[in-house]
């Protein structure tokens, strides 16, 4: 009886990892995120209980948690990305602990590193950028000292967010310090077949991505520069990004 | 005729993606960095050319891909970690790039996250930390710059470093506005059967970390006091952390 906190990964069913997807194949009860590839969630032992937490709330999928790992079963929660970045992991492990119930944390690709690489983008490189800040873009239009913190750090910038407050974001980030002439990428579907990428000069990107499906990933840096150059070569070569 | 560049994962060889593991096995040439685990090397096909990078320059690396590739092999170029984050992939991609040889992206599963995991502490952390940044920390205490964006970022630092220097580096940081009581954690050989973990206030870091082989990964913020609490927790139910 344990549960397991298990990354998927960031969209893409191969990007699970083997110890993932072999704990997956064993589990007796699978709870997974709506992001979740439906190839991953089929990967479940035929007689397994599988729970969608589309409908759930977080207090309520911390309580199936316990529910199930307190009956004996082995449990993998199966959560987008990595159970530990912006994923309330920690909030579910917390409740786990608090409860007694024995887990295990598989981290997961990120969706942080890999939709930037998916578009070709390296989030640092040598020359360009030795620094990364990471944050969830929702509030950020809000937070003046996130603003000043993000427009001034340096480095690549990689948000997470919807795209409805994109141009916000962007004016508050301008107004905070950073060049509006820094390139910047708009990654929609990252990693899957329906991937979309958007890229230009960083006051121009709202109307760039307005088409774009949400949620999405947004990186701003002179990285990105870097990822046209490698996109362009792709094309090219007829090069498969995976 | 391709050259994939895969990442392998944080050390950990059950943490290659599943996609990653796929094409070790079906490769023609395996180019590998010093740190990837000896079991996922043992994965290539019996007849695949095995070559270690560890006696290599960069600019030797990136030949060696551009002539196998050329030659018609498929080539694995299997790196520590992510391929793009900290990792160089970006140079080695525009080297194929430059020499029309096809090429691929598979995402690994980054240090900067999994390590942090594998010592139980979320890099996030709702009503803790909604930011992060990530450096390479064995220039920062040189760079004025980089010191202040970490120290005043807000959020969750996590740097790649030797421990050489991380003295200076806490000393620089605090310098900067960093409240020295900040809580801080340095994790050695993480996600590895020997992985060695001392947290405390930051201002002790240095001294708590001294026996620590190097490289390792520092983590600073208060979501190493949620660590705290989890690898507790875990003790105490025998848990086994992944």
């Amino acid at each position: 009886m344990t549960v397991h906190l298990v990354g998927a990964g960031p969209g893409d069913p191969g990007l699970i990892t083997a110890r993932g997807l072999d704990l997956v194949r064993a589990c007796d009860v699978l709870v997974y995120d709506v992001l979740v590839s439906p190839e991953l969630v089929a990967e479940a032992p035929a007689d397994a209980l599988l729970i969608s937490r589309a409908p759930l709330r977080q207090a309520e999928i911390d309580g199936l948690l316990v529910e199930y790992g307190r009956a004996g079963l082995d449990v993998v929660r199966l959560k987008g990305g990595d159970p530990f970045v912006f994923g309330r992991g920690g909030e579910e492990a917390l409740a786990l602990a608090a409860a007694g119930i024995p887990f295990t944390v598989t981290p997961g690709v990120s969706s942080i590193a890999a939709v930037p690489s998916a578009a070709m983008i390296p989030v640092t490189h040598r020359g360009v950028s030795d620094r990364v800040t990471i944050a969830n873009g929702h509030g950020v239009p809000d937070d003046p000292e996130a603003l000043t913190a993000l427009a001034r750090g340096g480095g690549t910038i990689v948000l997470f967010m919807g795209l409805e407050r994109l141009g916000e974001l962007v004016s508050g980030l301008v107004a905070a310090g950073l060049d509006p002439s820094t390139p910047a990428a708009v990654v929609a579907n990252g990693t899957l077949p329906q991937q979309e990428i958007v890229s230009g000069a960083v006051d121009e990107l709202a109307e760039l991505a307005s088409a774009l499906p949400t949620p999405a990933l947004v990186v701003i840096g002179d990285v990105v520069d870097v990822g046209r150059r490698l996109r362009a070569a792709a094309e090219r070569h007829h090069a498969v990004v995976a």
